[in-house]
């Protein structure tokens, strides 16, 4: 009857590449994070909307910000009427098409956010999947940059909620029109040299990595690492470097661009500083601004993106963001193919030890920026647009490197044992089971063979139960249950308190009657709450 | 550059068959419906598990509980290697795979519970979808029915923590043994009746729609419905059909099967009653598994059937759940053909109104049971399991018919208008903003073409604006701003109210020094949270 029994062979129980299983501990992490991270997007008035996982392949489009092979490493399908639909691989072209989709109903500017897997048909490596979380916020119908600010904004505002320090992290802000304006001016314009300010991006895009010295390599003719190996670089003439460098450079950490703390007479406690040698420089983001203005030369395209700047850097100085949280960055490149205007992205700064063992950066956990383009290609007409997205994973990764994940322990279920398998006794245990519950504590009757005793108190102690109650027969004629501390019982059994006083006050097992059983167990977890606290401190 | 302006036709927005989007009340509304129903499953001592959207299509296998063509209404595609993936149908099959190739490393027995998308390739109908979420909830590698009585239990428990009042639902309970021996027992054993059998429990399922006259036409020769159209029956003879129906009909409400209540002597009060004629029955689950043991004769898999409804029985019963709640029903036929033991399913009793006006009971809301070949598939060893499934999107719908979500009311955000577009000005609309905010208030500067205040005032309208935050050039100049109390002024425009002393202590409009504007908001966000809950009342 079943199909089961007519199978010959054995099935192997496999995930496909670069998809993961994910455990308890993960997964309320991720939904603390998300939690927290929901409020300030809904302080900032941003509401939820959410899209399914499929699209038409062709509403997708080729707008992947950060792959140079666009519509590749997208999962396709066809459908019954032999339309192509795929994967979503982020979560801002489903919203464009639901914008466009329903422009009529939709009150602009059009304020959300959500939380979603996105896919990517693209070889696994280490920490790199095929399926993972993203968590976007995105202002449609927004014209001006104050839309962008707000985004900076309510990114630093996000990662303070999520408990970093304010110096942790910093929200770097550029704008496409800027170096779009700097490529024309040295004769980089134009689609014929899509491909070499290509190349340009990614050389500037290693500055944080190679310094200044080593970007001019990349931009001219090519760059020798310490094994040897050869970078070709984008080709450039010294004129050209010259003037990239100029740009990118000016707030970077570690030049001599930037300001002296030393005699300005400024408060720099909320701007980003930095030491060379023994001088401290301070960056401020309005003096960023008119230092880019100063070197623009006369290209409009340059000065409308400085001008964008200058408002964002003004918005977020009224509000009382330094740029020790919100920066003004030219050497933020990220994106700079996609979007069309500002763009920004959040780097956590403190360092972490990566698997070859050396200290690094931790970098970027997100970005974003404008994209009037995108909802447009549906419509008519320009509908201007912003956004960022989170990486909800590496951000928790971030957090838990930093302790700060696990505020909401969840204890383990008290486990009532199984000592007789007749009908009567296990009618009694799933009584006592189900009067915790109804006293909302975490509790659970055994489940498995009852047989063997030694094992249920081997699955309490893998499990963590905090106590396992028993009750034997002598124990039933007597109406008694006995109630073991297993959080004490392991602590007696090896380690030593140097709290007499509510050591004596507590023992491992203690015999109460079936009617106290509930307060009994209520008080040893209050009593063990206490004792984490005390640890904690 | 981009390639936006090279795009000459313009892009049709829509989404494939079958998908939709979910606006923000819906996201909320399953938020907090998924909440409580993780606080019901955690304090039963289940933890939380979750499995990637991709499967192997071999691991998924042909184990669709609710459809007669396994196999078919997938998505599959094939991967770089070959092999071809499958987005999940349901969420056992990837927890049947995750518990075989982890079965090192879990503690059995396994309780764990997840919230997922799945997916089903078929053709969509109205409230019928391609992509859906589902709430499961497995115990693995619990071999007692005792497991699968817990089951039931906590279902009842999830639905009463969302709001449904006890008797509005029921959990009915059968098992598959009890159905399979009384098929052997008229003839009906056997892989050669495969066919037969599925005719049988399809005529079965039609008990609540055609009562028991018509499930016997539709066991015998056909059926013919009041249009005149005529279903074929499975052809049993007189004896097959006799012996069927006493059993499946033995607590039906409106047979004359069941107990009187009159002279009974018991107290119904926590039993499902019914009532024929004048006469109210009372349904005692105990009496119905001994009213199917004394007519199940000698059949041993009947037999043991029997004795495990008796076991599931005994249990709820010491634990307080009586036939009101969780009720023993031979009549369930729901996935016997994919479980292998108990089956349970969660039916509201309410009446609601469907598509065509008629008053229809709301029906089933989640079901399980015992599925104990699901994991052994992938292992040389067996690993019995139970579990239930929760459709997420119809509980909602019934729950909503219930008025039982929305109870965490989401204000909308305070609009700070844009008098000015200067940079100056819009600082200053940006710190009343993140002012707000810092207190906690939902707020937003308005971030559309600000040169129509008209258009602002709509937006406040539209998206729901408590308060909009004015200043102009005199404002400015003063240091004040105009609070305008949203619904007071809606409520002043046209509305009445009968509490003047209320009314009096409030007005449309207040101007205020900069420095209070906070303190004033948060005034006037509370009175209208008192009056919204004085208009509950």
């Amino acid at each position: 009857m079943s199909e089961k029994t007519k199978k010959p062979q054995k099935l192997k129980a496999r995930l496909p590449r670069g998809f993961v299983d994910r455990e308890a501990h993960d997964i309320r992490a991720v939904n603390e994070m998300t939690s927290k991270i929901r409020e300030v997007y809904e302080r900032y008035g941003f509401d939820p909307v959410e899209t399914p996982l499929f699209e038409y392949t062709d509403a997708l489009g080729k707008f992947l910000p950060d792959s140079d092979r666009p519509n590749e490493g997208v999962f396709s399908l066809q459908d019954d009427d032999d339309q192509w639909m795929s994967l979503r691989y982020d979560l801002t072209a489903p919203l464009a098409r639901h914008v466009a989709e329903n422009f009529n109903e939709i009150q602009l500017p059009y304020r959300t956010y959500r939380a979603g897997y996105v896919f990517r048909n693209e070889k696994p490596g280490p920490g790199r999947f095929r399926q993972f979380m993203q968590f976007d916020a995105d202002s449609v119908g927004a014209p001006g940059v104050q839309a962008d600010g707000e985004m900076c904004m309510m990114m630093a505002d996000t990662l303070e909620a999520l408990g970093i320090k304010r110096g942790d992290y910093v929200i770097r802000v550029n704008n496409r029109k800027v170096l779009d304006g700097v490529m024309e001016a040295i004769g980089l314009g134009g689609d014929e040299n899509n491909g070499r300010r290509l190349n340009v991006l990614r050389a500037i895009d290693k500055l944080d990595k190679f310094g200044v010295e080593g970007v001019k390599l990349l931009l001219g003719e090519g760059r020798k690492d310490e094994s040897g190996d050869f970078t070709k670089g984008a080709g450039l003439n010294a004129e050209q470097i010259e003037k990239l460098t100029r740009y990118i450079s000016i707030t970077a950490s570690g030049t001599t661009h930037g300001l002296p703390v030393k005699d300005s007479g400024r408060d720099v406690s909320d701007m980003q500083t930095y030491k060379i040698g023994d001088v401290e420089y301070y960056t401020d983001n309005s003096e960023t601004t008119n230092g880019l203005r100063a070197i623009a030369g006369d290209n409009s395209t340059a000065i409308q993106g400085i001008s964008e700047l200058q408002t964002i850097a003004a918005l977020i100085d009224a509000a009382g963001y330094g740029s020790k949280r919100i920066k003004i960055d030219p050497s933020v490149v990220r994106g700079l193919e996609y979007y069309t205007g500002p763009v920004y992205e959040a780097e956590l700064t403190f360092d972490v030890t990566n698997e070859k063992g050396e200290k690094v950066v931790f970098g970027s956990v997100g970005g974003g920026g404008r994209y009037d383009g995108l909802v447009s290609r549906f419509m008519g007409q320009p509908v201007p647009a912003t956004g960022f997205s989170i990486g909800v994973s590496r951000l928790m990764t971030a957090l838990k490197n930093l302790g700060k994940l696990g505020a909401d322990e969840v204890i383990a279920p008290v486990l009532v044992t199984v000592m007789d398998g007749d009908v009567e006794s296990m009618g009694r245990y799933q009584r006592f089971t189900q009067a915790l519950r109804n006293e909302g504590i975490r509790a659970e009757m055994y489940q498995g063979n009852w047989k063997k005793f030694g094992n249920q108190l081997k699955y309490a102690d893998r499990r963590g139960s905090p106590i396992a109650i028993i009750q034997g027969g002598d124990e039933r004629e007597q109406g008694v249950v006995q109630i073991k501390d297993l959080i004490e019982g392991k602590r007696l059994s090896g380690e030593i308190t140097d709290n007499t006083e509510w050591r004596e006050a507590r023992v491992a097992q203690i015999m109460v009657p079936e009617a106290e059983l509930v307060a009994k167990v209520k008080e040893i977890l209050a009593a063990q709450a206490e004792d984490r606290a005390r640890l904690k401190l």
